[in-house]
């Protein structure tokens, strides 16, 4: 049980938002703005650093949820999620992404470890000022979305096809509902 | 130098929230509603935890910034500034605010680790579920701003007088400008 009454049946950050409208519009805002605002990333590759991010936390409701958007959004490159989760070098992705997630990976432990050096790699790779920038943000923001959700005990459903589900509407429909 | 490019002589979050306006439109939103909006807690008494969360993430920039506003605002009771830093135990504050900031210690480090006892404390001292829900997010919103300033590599000034003054500017005219 949740440590504060929110509504029955609405799983992870859903019950907070609802039943805390006034602060729930400018995290729905944040979240809509970086994850589906005009971007040189694509939708599928800020979800990704979101799942990331999230697995890092070892938030169950928000990793299940971003790694089920990522999947929806990046269709023949799906695999990629788990496989980040498991070390971005590794993984199938663009050499820019491996850059990024290394960046992302530094800010989710302690952001005053983020070196010259990570930035210069990410450059070399291609990654503008925005894309830096907006990385550190999306990853900043999931350190807050994780500890809200964990932080006030929220019901985290275990079925995988209610995160699909889940996932298959925020790729569609994004975050301001 | 800070690892994207910002305007120049603006501290801190202040670089980025200019350079950034699409997002920054949010990030001021939710401090306001957050640190400002109608609430039971006073604005001193939540400035006291960003304050507090800004200090355990290790965030100059922050933990200066909204230490000199919690002291503005505290008026006589500045001294539980510094106080809790050295640990909320030991402060010369409310019961219900060590209770509170120990929770907030704990979403800080990692989240999942708020336990129905820590909750049960903050109740017990009177703390109702808006108190525990805005200390809760305060705190997760903190380890987003800090996160956002450290992983960016912003500038912060050395001198206090300069956090004294930006502090007042906090305490007088909130997150909206």
């Amino acid at each position: 049980m949740a440590h504060i009454a929110l509504p029955e049946g609405l799983p992870g950050i859903v019950g907070p938002l609802t039943q805390y409208p006034k602060t729930a519009q400018h995290l729905r805002g944040l979240a809509q703005q970086l994850l589906r605002g005009e971007s040189t990333l694509t939708p599928g590759e800020r979800e990704l650093i979101a799942a990331y991010v999230s697995s890092e936390n070892n938030c169950f409701f928000c990793e299940n949820s971003h790694s089920a958007a990522a999947r929806h959004l990046l269709g023949d490159a799906a695999d990629a999620v788990e496989q980040v989760k498991l070390g971005p070098d590794s993984a199938r992705i663009s050499e820019k992404m491996k850059a990024l997630l290394h960046i992302a990976g530094k800010v989710q432990q302690d952001a005053r470890t983020v070196a010259d050096e990570d930035v210069a790699r990410a450059r070399a790779e291609g990654a503008t000022d925005q894309e830096i920038h907006d990385t550190v943000l999306i990853t900043a923001a999931f350190c807050m979305y994780n500890r809200y959700v964990d932080g006030l005990g929220t019901w985290a459903p275990d079925d995988p096809a209610l995160y699909d589900q889940h996932g298959a509407e925020l790729a569609a429909q994004g975050y301001l509902r």
